[in-house]
């Protein structure tokens, strides 16, 4: 199939084609690379954009069944969703323990929604850049809503919240020391923090957890992206789809402030400069992994580590041997 | 003076050499960066050794007052004392403010003791090779101490603590909701909290300020290098000179210990391949640096910011200009 019949599959929401285009932008290879590139110039004419919902939770706090639910919801109202995962971890596995259309059965069979495993990678840098593009493929196929998952493992928040335009945090009744174990940079990243399995016996702990969780966020500065009350924490049950509409409501409310107040557009903007800065970063640290670099480094680190030779000094001699520039 | 005269002269302890050298390894000019580079080269064999000791305080908590009654307690000890300063906010006014010779007259008078106010640059990084550089000849000038002051802007603290043997935090006496002020990371790098000021009215609240951040450390991790009580906080009055020889006999303690356990050695050579790696890091990331780079950057950052040119397509672009191999 060339680039062109690929285009115009994706732009009449082939999903066939869309799960095909991503294959070829998550692939390594330099022909995939250029071809995926040559893609994604193609649809940006089209110029369609999805709600992007990063959603974030460590595990058991019940985020399939949320993500399930939640895209469930969605569809009944006539809107069509797109599910990816960014899971740096999953180079060991080789994709999701599970896969993630064994966790959610019921949206998998859902035509109007599309699951998509997180693809097995090494880098952090390289899924970031691999889930932007399969995000803009997914909203070039016309999916309204698209959720992006992150299981939380070192820097996946920061990433997935600087591919979205709402952040999501999902967390699990607990007891009030608990609240303390999530990170203030990530609570500091949420629009909207869901106390999920606020249901049978455990509803009671979950809306105190959510009065816990709204003081916290009263705390913090106020940013310049949220109308008066947001960030907020809300309940929700994933298991008996309560509180989804209550939220993606929220969601709503917020990103309709965003778009009038101009927020939208100019998160995107930053978005899109803070990924090519990023790249650039990435690349040009890139060449120092090479084997070639690998081995001038570890060639020197031990007489560096026993002070026979300076730090700058072995510096020197390593990128000379790379041929690159000194300013 | 040619390299191995100025060699010769700062292993005699000149002083008058050993400024010399310092400014020569601040220089930026590519034929005083070789030169500094043999220096370096020639003055290793000697092997000599300081205890380098880091010292991070906001401004207001007397840091000048008390590396000068610290430094003074030193040089009565017989020892010999360097003081040098990172201070990556004085590439704005072109140095200290006042001056750091002005701000400690008596230590400046001292024989034993060598001040160096802290030079003017623009990058952190590349005060963290200047600095290094500067230890390096203070340590071959036989100096028994090398103090290193940060003023605590941005990253400084980290850059300070990655060179130094010892690591100590100055606090001012303040209420306990203060205390929080000190941010986790840098209360984990020290290795003795010093509450100045514990002298008239302010001995008793420095007293209280000082049990508060005794228990603020024994709630941190344990740290492999750290003996049983460490780290710790103790008050001392700087202006009063109190307590300086108590802090003294502590890091003597630590330091002892460290020696005996190789933990001394097997800092410095971790410390040493850091900056091996660093200063690879950003030698390669300046390399978007550059007057072409930043031009080719930001004539593409207006369409990028557009989402006329993916992030990825715009990378691609740049580091095609700048003959940067791409993996």
């Amino acid at each position: 199939m060339d680039i062109t019949e690929l285009r115009d599959r994706i732009l009449n929401q082939d999903r066939r084609a869309l799960a095909r285009a991503i294959t070829l932008v998550e692939s390594g290879r330099s022909d995939h690379r250029e071809q995926a590139a040559a893609l994604l110039d193609a649809l940006r004419p089209a110029g369609r954009q999805a709600i992007r919902i990063g959603l974030s939770g460590t595990p058991g706090v019940g985020k399939s069944t949320f993500i399930e639910s939640f895209g469930m919801f969605l569809t009944a109202q006539g809107m069509r969703v797109a599910v990816l995962a960014v899971d740096p971890s999953s180079a060991r596995s080789g994709g999701s323990i599970l896969g993630d259309k064994t966790r959610m059965e019921r949206l998998s069979r859902d035509k109007h929604a599309f699951i998509r495993p997180s693809p097995s990678q090494t880098h952090l840098g390289g899924v970031a850049r691999r889930t932007r593009e399969a995000v803009a493929l997914c909203e070039a196929a016309n999916f309204d809503v698209v959720l992006i998952e992150t299981v939380g493992v070192g820097q996946s928040e920061t990433v997935v919240s600087e591919m979205s335009d709402l952040f999501l945090l999902l967390l699990a009744p607990a007891g009030g020391d608990e609240l303390q174990g999530v990170k203030r940079g990530i609570m500091e990243m949420a629009d909207l923090i869901l106390v999920n399995k606020a249901d049978g016996d455990l509803k009671a702990t979950a809306t105190r957890t959510c009065a816990d969780y709204s003081g916290a966020l009263r705390l913090l500065r106020k940013r310049p992206q949220d109308p008066e009350g947001f960030p907020k924490a809300m309940t929700v049950s994933a298991i008996e789809e309560n509180g989804l509409d209550e939220a993606w409501a929220q969601m709503c409310e917020l990103t309709s402030w965003r778009r009038a107040q101009g927020q939208w557009d100019s998160r995107r903007a930053a978005q899109a400069r803070h990924w090519f800065i990023e790249e650039l970063r990435q690349t040009v640290l890139a060449q120092l992994e090479t084997p070639k670099a690998l081995q001038e480094i570890n060639g020197l680190a031990a007489d560096v580590a026993e002070n026979k030779l300076s730090p700058s000094a072995a510096a020197d001699r390593v990128l000379k041997a790379l041929h690159i520039p000194q300013a």
